[in-house]
């Protein structure tokens, strides 16, 4: 017999609309074992809310994240709020005794996310992060064939992942550019998004070289009431090892005119390659040394078989799955944990992980050296 | 104050789930004016039926249309039925006073279709024709920038649409290769969608010269009792010119290994030219002669912009949208249209035209010669 | 120990610099057993031939072709001349005993074609035609994979040969767009290279039903005295059978702007398909059937290693070769062929097969019906 | 008049055939104004020397390169010998009072480098090195559009150069892989060809930190006797700061598997990007950010039209350009400045600020820390 869980949902902007959206689609498509009902949103902009509430079919809303999670029929706490809320929304939800389900990145900091990770472990309640990219079909079964030995020894690991929106100078100053809430730019924002991709297909980063650039220094604030200090990064850059030996090279920017979400991320091993375009999301391209000499090549695998991880839930093969469908498939696995009693992945642990590789890349940054994660996790 | 529409869904497998989808979306993200409520669903396997409803959230359902379409709650019959149903249902609800929306091919034969057409028309009730892919992002950039003379003159038009699904010779014989039900092959399947988006993008075709081709003959029935006939054709292409002296060239098939999807289509103009290609389905590569010569190139424009045709009610750029969401958008006109009293487009006038095409290439091909459209259609 | 051979080259153009190139590099890329030896060049303007002559190294020029065919030390005339001199010279040819090397189209029409088929047959000269597109390696190992069954019975090919050079209108009035001299427009010109192809690839073609169009029918005349009309096709297509079943669909035009030397061709087979674009001439794609379900997918195949046909006299896999190297290939064949006493490949009798599909398209546009290639070959 | 020059060829294998092609195709399609002539060529391989020598039409050839230099119709000696005798050639080159034109690296390290320098600068010889990659057409086109200001200031420059030449651990240990006689790894190999383009195209790196891997430590030597060790990178990869506040991000391997010339490369400005890959040569893509809004993106600029860099002398357009062809353009570069008694470019001080970059990137994977170039070059 399905069971379901109330969620409580926090922020109604790109996330939070990502997240709703999901919660919608699972049901018909995955009917997972524990059923989502969305019973309130939360969001400062009350008439905003009110519209964001009505098409969702939230019941409530409220712009008061405290009395949100505190409700009795509230069983999930999702946080799309910016990041400075993050830890604050998650201690007091574990507190309260209820599941979390956070956006990326899990803090502004290595100490608030261990903060939150503490506070999730010492209350027993289930968490994840929502590190979305890991629920492409196409990711699902890169990991597979590295799991399974299909590039051999993995020894290399290269991942870009350039945004142009804000080649524009005269784009506002959103919280986004701001430190003390977003705790950095694009390291955080989106380079957070391939260390994890990094961590998942091929294991730990054990150090780390980086660098960063911050091209516009100014922008307009968005009330109209001048110019405002930018004091994060617009693209960061970093060297990475791996424990079992491969070399990470990864590059994240906001600044690359005409490149929209163009992640690239790609793994070489002994034996084959693999890599992946989050503008082509659908697709991964798989090079094995196993193949005769003659025909061999990168296989282009439209990855919508029924064969193909999540895929055999939605259309036919080739009728191409979109961004949206991997926040369907993280919640899925979210159900499903619940509903056994796991705890579900990426957890808040591999939040902390992520978090700690950004947090070497910051001091390596400000002491121009290789900084080793152990160094800022205290190891 | 937003009014709603009571929806009666009939079928509900790949199509069916591809309409129920986007009734569940369009209201989140496009705030229709007449919101859709699902109200029955319809279809011939009980117990797929029931679990169907359940997961999209049909309160009801049945394996009788007659009772769906009866039903004073329904409003909009939404027919998703095998091809050799359309007509009868369409005429049905006609007769019933409700709008119509109808999955394409509109029927199996040209007299079938033109019957539709005149019981809608006589009938007073809006109708429209689901040809889904009219309404990607690019494709509605496309038109835009034909009807604005980005192109010039449109002279050339090809477009080929390949799928692999029966290169499988144990894949069983559905009723998709049985002509009494499905009127065509892939003809009707697939050719009929570059007929309709020639017709959108170009305009009128008035003569095809045509082939078919049946590589497997028979298949093993459904049901495990033998092997059936394969009276349709696996693939088809056809030579047209249109109205305004362009040409045409168009191709189908069923059986090119290792395409899955893959719709392509490039129009050339006096001074510009564009492609699509719908396993890449966010981009639009567009050139323009008033380029530069020195960097004249195709480009490629990712669709996803704010001021996109409907990018802006999902995603920021670069976030891909899936097959899927044609849907939304078509559902999202149909609504808006019978919100304002307007017949939706493309109507079953559209679905004619693109039938009279399918039939003057069928006759085409029994005569081995050039056939005007106006010969079929009696014009 | 090395024997060589005397070269007549008739024509300085575009076709007379890469075959002069060719006959250039083929000695240290290839060692021919036989080796060519530029002896005089031939064309209509004497300065610049003079110039062309001293370039390429001929040590003699003549602007009188019958003096070049006749000297001594002349043992193959290749004919790169305008279209309406090839069956003249290449009867001469015959006639004096000498091998002879004709570019494509072999001649303007069906029966020039024969009568130089006849020529070269009756004086028992070697004969090839010069349809370089057979000499990529990419298209060699797509042969090979064919021969070899890679992709099960062939079924479907298709191919497009898109250009841009005639979108502009104040193009002058060339040869090439006056019938008398070339025969006929694109399609003489560029749908022989892909008939050719199809003929090397999947076999005979047995019937054609075709279209062609003329965008613009007047251009400047090269002197500047007016304007000339321009009669022949801008564009064609054709429908086509093969004997062993397969369907084929032929497109070639001169305006699809923004289309520079796009040759695109696929071949779909019982068990795998292949393609392969002449704007990215080193690359092969090939799916197979047989791959495994999960990691099926065309393969990108850069045929540049050392065991790919002709790749391993060149550079170290991955440096790509260009257009201009097919001659080279071509050249070798000749060259080897020669020099064991074999007739080259492809020959007259290819030359005239080409021909002979064309004139049944040419045929069927005018009676507009489905032509039997036997029809007009008499055969 | 035409002057001419003779050459002496010190190399025989990959580069020696690249730059005797050169020599070749140079005069019939650039017409120099200076004419090489090949005098003698130079190898320690008697026997393929006399094969190489007749093939390319060298009347002499010698096993001893000072006998080369030496001679008295030489003018130009070209060196394409392994890396470790560079030094000693060009030096007694430029005491010869000769023009020198060297392969990359231009040492195997950057003492050796400036002494070369210094060697033809107090000789008052022309001195060139190699960077082929410079001359390929799309590359001086980016650096036209750069020049000209189309992507505004120039901000982010990342580019990758992968092979897989190393992947098989069976593949000899040549000298490319000895420490003492090739300088470095992949890092003087290909590396230094994408530290040259980010010169040519962005400017002076001013500071780098950098990882070098080796990941098969031992291969077999080539002559059979047994395996030796590798004491060179397989890959590298470092960031790095432009005088111009640019950021850089290089990665190079040996050890892509699949990769086989993959040099990529991207450069991002604040009102346009471009990017370019070996492996489709012939083509640039640009995008500016001064398109239309809804017809933004990048072009595909095929860089074969009449107007293009080089282009005009070779075919129409998009018949395309191989690897090759960037020596035939690298030589008209030089013998042009030879002619018009300059030195050309890029010159010995252009090979001599790529290897400092080298050197710096080495200091720092040894320091594990920034390493400023200047303090290297000691400037």
């Amino acid at each position: 017999m399905a069971r379901d869980i109330g969620v409580a949902l926090i922020g109604q902007r790109f996330m939070g609309r990502a997240h709703a959206n999901a919660y919608l689609k699972v049901v018909p498509f995955f009917d997972p074992p524990l059923k989502p009902v969305l019973r309130v949103a939360c969001g400062r902009d009350r008439e905003a809310l009110a519209d964001f509430a009505r098409r969702f079919g939230f019941p409530e809303y409220t712009t008061d994240w405290r009395e949100a999670v505190a409700r009795e029929e509230v069983g999930l706490v999702d946080i799309c709020a910016p990041n400075d809320l993050h830890a604050e929304i998650a201690v007091a939800t574990a507190e309260a005794g209820k599941a979390v389900f956070c956006e990326k990145p899990l803090a502004r900091y290595l100490a608030e996310a261990r903060a939150m990770l503490q506070a999730v472990e010492r209350a027993g309640v289930p968490h994840m992060v929502c590190f979305n990219y890991r629920f492409f079909p196409a990711i699902r079964l890169a990991r597979e064939l590295i799991r399974e030995g299909a590039l051999g020894e993995v020894r290399q690991f290269r991942a870009i992942y350039l945004q142009d929106w804000l080649v524009d100078p005269s784009f506002p100053r959103t919280w986004r550019m701001v430190r003390a809430r977003a705790g950095s730019g694009a390291l955080g924002d989106t380079a957070v998004h391939i260390v994890d991709l990094a961590r998942f297909l091929v294991g730990e980063i054990t150090e780390v070289v980086g660098m960063l650039a911050t091209f516009v220094r100014e922008r307009p604030l968005p009330d109209g009431s001048g110019m405002g200090e930018v004091d994060v990064d617009d693209a960061a850059a970093f060297l990475a090892r791996f424990e079992n030996g491969a070399t990470g090279v990864f590059e994240t920017t906001r600044m690359a005119a005409g490149r929209k979400n163009f992640m690239h991320l790609e793994v070489n091993g002994a034996e084959g390659s693999l890599f992946w375009n989050a503008e082509d999301p659908n697709v991964l391209w798989f090079h094995s040394e196993r193949d005769p000499a003659a025909t061999r090549g990168f296989r282009r695998i439209v990855v919508t078989e029924p064969g193909h991880p999540y895929a055999g839930n939605w259309w036919p093969p080739g009728h191409m799955l979109g961004y949206e469908h991997s926040f369907v498939h993280a919640v899925y696995e979210l159900l499903s944990a619940l509903a056994e009693g796991r705890n579900p992945e990426p957890s808040f642990r591999d939040g902390v992980a992520a978090q700690a590789v950004l947090e070497a890349v910051l001091v390596s940054v400000e002491e121009r050296r290789w900084v080793a994660v152990d160094e800022v996790r205290g190891g």
